[in-house]
């Protein structure tokens, strides 16, 4: 996942590194009562650290990334993924949703960072942020470790562009109990702000696998299921064809669609009805609609 | 559709009356060969009156919008939208794709802007520009205009926040044959950059009209058909209900979803099945599946 490595990337993540351990004795310490001091500069370290992980550099350098809201870090906490930092208004520590967050937080030794509204702001880089912001520690499945049983449904993205889309799709995903997403070649990072943003907390529940194009071919080649890939030129009406077992539906990216040698690994190409002058839908529409075909002949 | 009016408002609407009457002078004189002066500063009055149209403001006290690329404005012009100005790149007069769209430009009486890729930067706000940026006249329906057919499928959105989600909507309509959308209260525009990028051309192919609650209201309780709403709670299954006949799918505010007095007019109110932790869809997701449910049932 990481690409070319600079002398500044090194020395970025042997401070990073120090950065995370300094968080250790939280966890020795237990009590909640140890609330920092309260941050109000822009040019704290610890502010300019979350900020930072509003690029894909600093997330790749981490492994973390953001989150935002209460709803959404409680159910991360509660689906065991690790929070290291949380920046949360200040003075709302007894808060009745930030409370078990601070103790979620404290019990795997994270660091709670009371703060102004205006640092807050800057951090989510909106107008009227959430009450909290967590970082958290990125996860990524490989591909040796699905081992799909016949409920299984994932979907592929090829090249996939638009941060929006992937969140929508993750979310959709969730929605049909599918089990996750794979991200063929340079993707749109799952774990961006606006990714993890669309996937409305879906981000924590679906597993996400990246790789290469002969990476995915040669996991396709074994692949126990059907594999549906759409395409603008099928043949195929997306209603006509069968969905059972482990399957995988394969999209391509936004302007270029599947490329010949992922459309040769499919099982089926299918397609969309188009009635009006659009050649083609919104990915994460498209998407949709093959996921809910695929679990209506499941139901 | 246009709100508190200022002096200074004014005074913009008259100076910009002027900007178009100043180029009737195009429509006297066909020949295309007619290519003003090469704009190369960012000062230029047209530039400024052409970037204002990222503006909701000015969208409204002009009544234009922008829409980019060679693709989109032939089609603009082939289904007859009027094009008031187009900004391309300078010495692409004879372009195979820009020359057609000149001769319609100076059909109408519109001005050709050559200009440099910088100044179409400006304007388009993209690091990558298309050759070409055209001004057009949005159109709005009143609800009195439709008179529905047997066949008529329309979207209802209340209070839609987002622009890629309208737009999204919008290439869905127009993908299954739909005639259009009904904005009810204060919804993002549907002319704004944003929603017309992501509407992939689509929006000079649905019919638009804008209305308050009560406007909608009364014109749902004549419609001669179904009109289906979305709720989290329903407990419908949007597979399980007829769609034949006139149909209008309504969708409530991303956040908030439908209040209750849209509920009450619906003939019907339909869920979407939700397998995982989500509760719901996104917006144009949940919308495209009931408009390819509709269609499915009516092929």
């Amino acid at each position: 996942m990481i690409g070319a490595t600079t002398v500044s990337d090194i020395a970025f993540a042997l401070v990073y590194h120090r950065w995370l351990l300094s968080a250790t004795p939280f966890c020795m310490t237990p009590s909640v009562s140890a609330i920092p001091e309260l941050i109000t500069s822009a040019a704290n370290a610890e502010v300019k650290r979350l900020r930072s992980l509003h690029e894909r550099k600093y997330r790749r350098q981490t492994g973390l990334f953001l989150a935002e809201g209460t709803r959404i870090c409680t159910e991360a906490t509660a689906l065991g993924w690790e929070m290291h930092r949380l920046a949360f208004l200040a003075g709302r520590q007894n808060n009745i949703s930030i409370r078990p967050l601070l103790d979620a937080l404290s019990y795997v030794g994270g660091r709670p960072l009371p703060m102004t509204e205006a640092l807050l702001k800057r951090i989510s880089r909106k107008d009227n942020p959430q009450m909290v912001v967590g970082a958290f520690a990125q996860r990524y499945i490989g591909l040796s470790d699905i081992n799909p049983d016949q409920s299984d449904i994932w979907v592929a993205l090829d090249r996939v562009r638009d941060p929006g889309n992937l969140g929508t799709i993750m979310r959709t995903i969730d929605a049909t109990g599918g089990r996750g997403l794979i991200l063929i070649d340079d993707c749109t990072d799952p774990y961006s702000v606006e990714a993890v943003r669309a996937s409305m907390g879906a981000v924590f529940n679906v597993a996400i696998a990246s790789c290469s194009q002969p990476e995915f071919l040669a996991f396709a080649s074994k692949w126990p299921g059907r594999l549906h890939g759409t395409a603008l030129l099928a043949s195929t009406d997306y209603r006509a064809v069968a969905y059972d077992g482990p399957l995988i539906v394969l999209m391509g990216n936004e302007q270029a669609g599947l490329p010949n040698s992922l459309m040769q690994a499919c099982t089926q190409l299918i397609r969309m009805p188009m009635r009006g002058r659009s050649d083609s839908l919104n990915l994460a529409v498209a998407t949709g609609l093959a996921l809910y075909e695929a679990i209506r002949t499941r139901d």
